[in-house]
This record gives structure tokens, C-alpha cells and sequence, in this order.
């Protein structure tokens, strides 16, 4: 199930996310999707960079994306909201490149 | 010069970016940089989306970049922040492409 590798970044604070992308490298997955909307885009960046320079040493960022999703919460009909997903993967899982 | 090109993002309200980098296209440059860095990524990714979405149609999201730089300001010494770097490309420019 591709849908578990994806971690939504929201109001918990960046090492709580951190950790959790750590442990699913650690668990042995060898690729964990980073997604933040709006005001957490600077924190899934964050997220990212963090696990990349500091907690998981051959993690590589894979690809990074930008979309517009639109929302349709609210009272004022559908709106648009920034996203953002970032691939990371870890090389050499399993002694595999 | 290259670094024309980078339009950075700050403290300004997020479409005075967005007509800056739309006013860059209608002169004819083919590419800007939208860069920003910490809380001012998610502006930076607002920016690229809605100049993409709603100002210059055939603009494209060329490449996306996440890095940490190390910011040497403040009394605690260096400091990490993260960065991001997008670039929009207009195709058809002058007919080629």
C-alpha cells in the first residue's frame, strides 16, 4: 500500500515527524513521502531536511513536487491551496542500491 | 546574470511577488527563480503556483530544490535554516521551444 509511506505534516511539532520518518526508515522501508498543505510547506521541508542531514545518513531526497489542490471546505465554495511532496528514499536498503 | 533572474520572498504581501515575477515573464525572460527560505517557503511555493495557475498560462514548474543552509547571523553561532528554490519556465518563448 503506497498510501501508508506518506507522512501529512500538520500541528505537531517538526521532531515529532522526524522521529516517525526516522522509525519507518528504520523499520526496514526504503521510501517515505513527506505532504504539507499550505502554512506546513516551510515544516515538511523542514521535516525532511532534518531526517536527510541528521538522523538518517544515506537518506536522499528523490523528488520534490508542487501542486494546487482545491479544497472544498468552507462556506465560500471551493478554494485553492498549495501542497507540497517530497520523496525520500533511503539507498542501500537491504545492500541493494 | 543569473542572478537577475531570483526573485527572493520576505515580508511583502504574497501578489506583489507574483506581479513581480509575472511583470518578469511579460518583458521576456524565459525563467525566474522564486527562492525563500524558512517560514517563508510556503510563500515561495504560493508564489510559483499562482503565477503558474492564474497569471502566465504556459509556465511551467522546471525544477524544485530543497536545501539547509548554514546562516552565520545571531549570537548562538551558525544556525541551520532550510531553503527552497523553484524554478518557472515559460515555453514557447520568441517561438522557439
Amino acid at each position: 500500500m503506497i498510501e501508508d509511506r506518506t507522512i501529512y505534516i500538520g500541528n505537531k511539532p517538526t521532531m515529532t515527524y522526524v522521529l516517525v520518518t526516522a522509525a519507518r526508515f528504520k523499520e526496514g522501508d526504503p521510501m517515505v513521502i513527506i505532504k504539507g498543505r499550505g502554512k506546513f510547506i516551510s515544516k515538511a521541508v523542514d521535516v525532511s531536511l532534518i531526517v536527510k542531514d541528521r538522523f538518517v545518513p544515506d537518506v536522499q531526497i528523490q523528488s520534490v513536487g508542487i501542486v494546487t489542490e482545491v479544497m472544498s471546505t468552507g462556506h465560500n465554495g471551493p478554494s485553492n491551496v498549495s501542497s507540497i511532496q517530497i520523496s525520500l528514499f533511503k539507498s542501500g536498503q537491504d545492500g541493494h542500491v
